[in-house]
């Protein structure tokens, strides 16, 4: 609840309107012992406001808890609902009043014979609440100036994020943030149509052209986000292609597995990575039959990395085209930040990188359809695809979720392209981010704390138990300061709940360092299952099987500068990330001949 | 094509190996007659970016008419593709080598006996070219410190935007693009996750308090946009609802349509606005069955609409609950902005401004859900969903569209915020911008030339033929400098194709007379039917048609303040627009506490 809020109500309230605005801004900014300011506290008394804070309070309830000091509180006495702001509703005289509400609805309906709809929201969100998926949001303000600190919903509350999927940072550069700047003073705040309709721009086309060149295709399209794109684009090729069969990994993203119920094909789910299945189904059908192959690179809840050349060649064997996401891959792995597919090529693609021409019967050559974000990696917002001209042109002519939406900010392009131009300059980022996983990873294991394996940037920490889950990451951050999410199902397995942990080039040894001894202590006093123990258990995705397969990771001792000993410096003390000024100037001259030549003071982030 | 891009080539092209940086550059500002740069036309001719280039040209053919000098030219000669890139490619000796790719693809295709992608791709796009629905984006480039003037392809090529729904100009607002910039300084480009993980901020949060004490519901939830939030919202709701059954008014959106299918649920069409037609449909069905009738208050490509109050009543006779998508409403109608469903109880909701307590037993107060976007007049981009905690929680805890994407950048969501709350306190935008359509509305109908008739701010300026609006909206932005799109089939019914005008407040009374001596010249020179040549066909839409009703405007004279005289001038000469100080107060006000007060030179826009 905002001061200024308050203050619309100060005049007509007998509490509050006696008040100076001095006075009210002071309560506002003392808090109770429930996370809710003094202000507010005094706001739920009064007869006006009251009822109006309640209903906030519940609609509001699944964020209440972010970052609050009482977590742990509340998790010692386990059966109090983790919920400070309907408590002091329910303390509210006139938060009953909002419950009545509701009830006479279900009544009248009851009484009229029409539908319940009233009580159909309430089953449905008790579901929720009885098998634990129902969500409670954290509030998490990430700083770019302190970056990877973020304060929570006190700004005075800081902790460090080590959750974030902004995996380089990048939405701290000072050249995206510069470029977004420049480009909100030239061409404002919105697109201001649909691309067909007075939303595209010059810059809409230029990072179409950035992403075709990164990914040495003919033609790529820009979504408003890659669930978006993933889910129009298999909705829309699934559809049209007679008699279509779409392939679908196991493990595939909720974006995917939506466009291919859109597109009304036959889905084939094939076991997670696994060759033989997918060909085993792919012989099963006639090669006449149109295919499509839909997969990620690193899957990312459990780090998992696909055989993408295997399944080029099953494609090539049976006639179906290939659709690789590469969402937590782009701007991660490629001697230009393209992706897995790149990186499996990464000499090529180092002796031709100044081409973005295709290199000829490459692993990423051979895709189909890449799609990727412009949200994770690069730091900002949206999504892509990329492939032949006419395949693009084809989703750009018949995809309603393309068509028909307002297009993407110019500063959002415009930003996204300078990132793009940036890593595909600099591998100094990619490069820390996996020196900074290869360490936590290491102090991990060396304190018997059990890290599902895998050959990627992500660092899943099995907990297997839901509430456990829950419980370490609030204690992390109500105790330690450390914020990482915790993994339940439905985005993970019952029994393989974790703790799913994203470095980044910004973290410090000081602060690997605490992670560490914080997942130590919660894991001492919550006791958690270690190594030791999975193994006695018979092990569990990976961790304590005896015959688990040893895992490579993709960025391998040469990529990472580590035999010829230009690898990067881990950041110590008050180090800040570096800028590479080369790459700073490569991506601002992308886009000098529409926002003119850089001026001023360059690239300090203003407080 | 960049010239850095092609300054990457010339260390290795033997043709512009021995050129300068100064002469490519000065090559790259010339155009030959075939609107690509001069040197681009170099490059094409060379082996090595001959290829690629092709590739681009064909991949972009679609965008290569923006704004150029030759499209008046082009349709002078009918049957010319309007495609110079293409016509470029093919004069090059390597754009045939593409050509040979995909036609070898085609023969390995048929070799094999696999599906043959490439000419099924060429199929599908060939289909949109026959139905003449293939669509060539124009390149548009808006101007904050000049709107509504835009660059095209050519930063010097500059022309009036007529077809933005940026309706009031706040793209461009001072204190959205002050609140962006803020923004980026303090939290950075990206959210760098989902709502669930790393991606929920004090900012987010903020601004659906902010949409829901707008449409002054207990409530709301914010989108990647508003297609993705119809999307979600029907085909959430309408999955989970036991036999539920969908009425959905025949003019809607394709999102809502796409929500629909996707929900799975019975869908069962009524007549554009037809009261009677939608009862009877009702009536057909068990009073129990739960039922949601989704319809929108102004429709877009026609300006109509829709009769809410008795949609309301028909609702509650049957026991359905309402869906009214906003879009084109919020921020335009309504004494705070919240849309159609609030204008109609102007005075009550006037009377209640300070407060955001529901006006029980207005319209707006019937809706159960309503939805919008950030995207049109506020000037940014995103949607929402705005009604009672339960409903909103069950969209937020069910529906995968909002939990497994990207939440909108930390800048986005503040800007947005600000420029909701700028419009809440200031009318004078969207009462110009009412003024400015009745001008040019009045201007239309002075020289006879047909405008569907409608009470919004909408100007469906009928032509009625597909090939003709293409023709006419090019030779406006050629001839003309004036940027209006054509609306085609599908988007509307054959024979009802149309130019669609949407003035703004920023549009002055020179710009007003340009654009009406433009089209009077557009439709001497291309012969178009007027109003009478209408009437004596027998009508259409609206136009010439005898027992057509009346049509009166929503926002009546009292509302615009014509009978008090306080309505707003409109803008002539090199006249500004209007930026209200005490509103903008208000917005800044609004995130002070994030934000931090406003330093230093406050809202000039920085060139």
């Amino acid at each position: 609840m905002q001061v200024t809020s308050l203050l619309r109500y100060s005049g007509v309230c007998p509490f509050l309107g006696h008040a100076t605005a001095g006075s009210l801004r002071n309560l506002a900014s003392t808090t109770t012992n429930h996370n809710v300011s003094s202000l507010t506290a005094k706001a739920m008394t009064c007869p006006m406001m009251g009822p109006k804070l309640a209903g906030m309070a519940a609609a509001r309830s699944y964020a209440s808890v972010a970052g609050s000091r009482e977590v742990e509180e509340m998790h010692k006495k386990k059966n109090v609902p983790f919920n400070p702001a309907s408590a002091e509703a329910a303390k509210c005289p006139h938060a009953k009043a909002a419950q009545d509400v509701a009830t006479k609805a279900q009544r009248d309906a009851k009484a009229s014979g029409v539908f319940d709809y009233q009580n159909f929201y309430e089953t449905e969100l008790e579901k929720k609440h009885k098998d634990k998926s129902y969500r409670y949001f954290n509030n998490i303000n990430r700083l770019a100036a302190k970056f990877p600190v973020a304060h929570t919903s006190s700004t005075k509350d800081e902790v460090d994020v080590w959750c974030s999927n902004d995996y380089l940072g990048m939405s701290k550069n000072p050249v995206v943030l510069k470029t977004m700047k420049r480009t909100l003073d030239r061409y404002g705040a919105g697109a201001g149509g649909t691309r067909n309709i007075a939303g595209n721009g010059a810059l809409h086309l230029s990072l179409e052209d950035e992403l075709a060149s990164l990914h040495r295709k003919q033609a790529a399209l820009v979504f408003s986000s890659c669930y978006v794109a993933n889910d129009a684009c298999l909705a829309t090729i699934g559809a049209k292609l007679p008699g279509c069969v779409i392939f679908s990994d196991s493990s595939n993203h909720a974006s995917m597995i939506q466009g291919i119920r859109h597109s009304g094909a036959k889905k084939v789910i094939f076991k997670h990575n696994d060759m033989a299945d997918l060909e085993a189904k792919l012989q099963a059908l006639p090669k006449e039959t149109p295919k499509i192959i839909a997969f990620e690179s690193v899957y990312s809840m459990c780090g998992s990395v696909a055989p993408i050349e295997t399944i080029c060649d099953l494609a090539d064997k049976y006639g179906a085209i290939t659709f690789l996401d590469e969402v937590h891959a782009v701007g991660m792995y490629g001697p230009n930040g393209a992706g897995v597919a790149e990186h499996l090529d990464y000499e090529e693609h180092i002796a031709t990188k100044e081409s973005s021409d295709p290199v000829k019967g490459s692993v990423m050559d051979r895709i189909d359809i890449i799609t990727g974000t412009l949200g994770k990696a690069y730091g900002v917002v949206g999504g892509y695809i990329a492939g032949s001209s006419d395949l693009v042109d084809v989703v750009r002519s018949y995809a309603p979720g393309f068509i028909f939406t307002t297009s993407l900010p110019p500063a959002v392009v415009a930003g996204a392209q300078a990132s793009i131009a940036y890593q595909r300059e600099f591998m100094g980022d990619r490069r820390l981010q996996q020196l900074n996983t290869r360490e936590v990873k290491r102090q991990l294991n060396e304190l018997d704390i059990p890290v599902v394996p895998n050959p990627s940037h992500i660092i899943p920490v099995l907990v297997g138990d839901a509430a456990l889950a829950k419980e370490a990451s609030d204690m992390l951050l109500a105790k330690h300061k450390i914020y990482v999410q915790s993994i339940n199902y439905p985005t993970v397995a019952v029994g393989e709940e974790r703790l799913r942990i994203t470095p980044t080039p910004g973290h410090t040894t000081e602060q690997i360092a605490h992670l560490v001894s914080s997942i130590d202590a919660v894991f001492n006093k919550l006791n958690l299952k270690r190594i030791k123990d999975w193994k006695a258990a018979g092990g569990r995705v990976g961790v304590g099987m005896e015959n688990a397969p040893k895992v490579e990771p993709v960025w391998k001792d040469q990529h990472l500068g580590l035999e010829d000993g230009s690898a990067p410096t881990m950041l110590a003390g008050g180090a800040q990330g570096v800028v590479r000024d080369e790459a700073v100037e490569v991506a601002q001259k992308r886009l000098t001949h529409l926002l003119g030549a850089e001026a001023g003071p360059a690239l300090s982030i203003s407080a």
